[in-house]
């Protein structure tokens, strides 16, 4: 295995789907750039997919589940078993990201890269079992280079599976007790901020619990703070198997030219260390939503990105994306099916 | 006719349907609140149609169009025939409406109020010739007294319609050339703001063509001065035919029992009037998103209003309404269709 394949190059954007899709928008019977957000969508996208009428109606989810060593230091509402506990329920058909991958048409690829719960061997789940969560990082780092590169590929892995099924945008979402601890302190070493910035209440902590949340976060950034200048090793050491996943899965889309619908603030930070990895990788990449976590609005603007909805979400598993799905299809919709002023014999604004 | 029709009450919340869709929420396999503003409207929707799990399958769009007399004065950046010719568009499939209406297997009402273009008619549009669109302002009331309330009563005829068919949610939307500087003056009389603070460039003005609405506008609110502190003399001294009959449509599905989705500031405002004659009508309302247009977010921080949207959309047509119903019902699917923790046997949060 070439151990540095996310620095090949990003496939190329398609200038001139784009620039028609542009000189189309200005055409169409409403006044210029009447519908926002979602006119910058549809442009995108055109350059993306490399056609003037862009669609999706191939939707991927992947979901990436894995555990976090660090949930011991008492940084989560919840007990670590739910982990597993909702890879079965996303199997079932329970979970919001399954009723919402159901009504959207979409297919769910759900990957349990290593959990705590032994033996877990779920039909409909693949496997990955990297490890049975990651280590604690307040006393090393969180995976071994090889665990490490292992849930990258995992998410190159779906990617490549989304392509192969004709898939023309790719959600990753993730589940994982304690991630939004790991991804705080790999969004730290990243943006040089204090803890305190940037962890909030995940699921639900109340303010001494995400207090404490910060100064644990704060003694592992001083553990590993010889090495975290590195964005490959700031995510090995502070994050989880599915932030890897995720981060692995935005630069295979920009690779393999297929765009990637971001969630919530987990998903952005893996956005990030992806970008900081590969920057070309930041064309490839539409968000979602912003969400109620304190940080996601920090890492957002790092990124320069203008998410679709804020809806004060933070529930995770790809559901923020999953609802942005209907914006972006009717999104093209208008861009694809609207009158020209042409057309309809519409007078235009005088020039 | 009995005259003030819209001070009859409101159709009663339930009470009993609403408290179980908010005990449901807190059992389903999510953090408490994580899905923010979706929860909410769940909630809001069972207590509107009176059942644990609503429904939004059957959808009612109507369009209303009007002329106003003071797109005399400059007011607007588009010649004042549009009006007609979108008509012609909305029926005609082209506009952006018509493919969202298209697309979410909307009924689209499309009513023609009052416009310049003589002899209108055109199959698939209800033309109401209430007037050769609004007298100017700036000189006159707008409509007479009778135009008003035929305004109003056309907006409660499409509720009534849309009832009938069967509708679960009502969407209504406008079109008119010159319409969001007669909106302004609504407002404005009504928050007792200056013209600046709420006039925009509605479809396209450049900032002199701003300062010179406001200037409009200013001399409008000083002309009818003496009649504007009464809600329904703004509406009819300052307004135009389809912020009149969007204000009794609002009014209509409260005493009628369907839920409105609100569409952007013109929209808003006619809220705004539909509240001031009938307050009870404002548990009826959901706002579909906050628009571009400056005069918005003022109008719906005085309804206590938090759309679902915000994608800097200024269109109107109900477009930004239209845009929400996926959220709408993605929030019902949640709702309706998730595993409870008990289902799914999921460990729940120590309490």
């Amino acid at each position: 295995m070439n151990q540095s394949w996310w620095l090949e190059p990003c496939k190329a954007i398609d200038g001139e789907a784009r620039n028609a899709a542009f000189e189309r928008q200005q055409q169409l019977t409403k006044p210029t750039g009447s519908l926002g957000l979602l006119e910058q969508v549809a442009v995108q996208l055109a350059g993306l997919q490399g056609r003037l009428k862009p669609r999706v109606d191939h939707l991927w989810i992947a979901i990436f589940a894995g555990d976090h060593g660090v949930v011991a230091e008492g940084v989560s509402a919840y007990p670590q078993e739910v982990t597993g506990q909702m890879l079965a329920n996303f199997v079932a058909g329970g979970a919001a990201i399954s009723v919402l991958a159901r009504q959207l048409g979409a297919q769910l690829d759900v990957n349990d890269l290593g959990t705590v719960t032994p033996m877990l061997n779920l039909p409909g789940v693949r496997h990955w079992q990297i490890g049975a969560g990651t280590a604690n990082f307040t006393q090393a780092p969180a995976m071994t280079e090889a665990q490490g590169l292992q849930a990258l590929e995992a998410g190159r892995d779906s990617v490549r599976r989304a392509v192969a099924a004709g898939s023309e945008l790719f959600i990753g979402g993730e589940m994982g007790i304690g991630n939004t601890a790991a991804a705080s302190a790999v969004a730290c070493a990243l943006l040089g901020c204090p803890a305190s910035l940037l962890a909030g209440p995940g699921t639900g902590l109340d303010p001494a619990g995400v207090s404490r949340k910060a100064q644990v976060i704060e003694r592992a950034l001083a553990l590993h703070a010889e090495h975290t200048s590195d964005p490959l090793q700031a995510l090995f050491r502070l994050g989880g198997f599915e932030v890897a996943a995720l981060a692995g899965a935005y630069l295979a889309c920009a690779q393999e030219g297929v765009a990637a619908l971001v969630d919530g603030f987990i998903c952005s930070v893996a956005a990030m260390v992806a970008v900081r990895l590969n920057p070309d990788c930041r064309d490839w990449l539409i968000f979602g939503h912003r969400g109620a976590e304190l940080g996601h609005r920090h890492v957002l603007e790092s990124l320069l990105a203008e998410p679709l909805l804020e809806l004060g979400l933070r529930l995770g598993e790809g559901s923020g994306a999953a609802l942005a799905v209907p914006l972006v299809r009717l999104a093209c919709d208008l861009h694809g099916q609207m009158a020209t002023f042409a057309e309809a014999a519409v007078a235009d604004r005088p020039a």
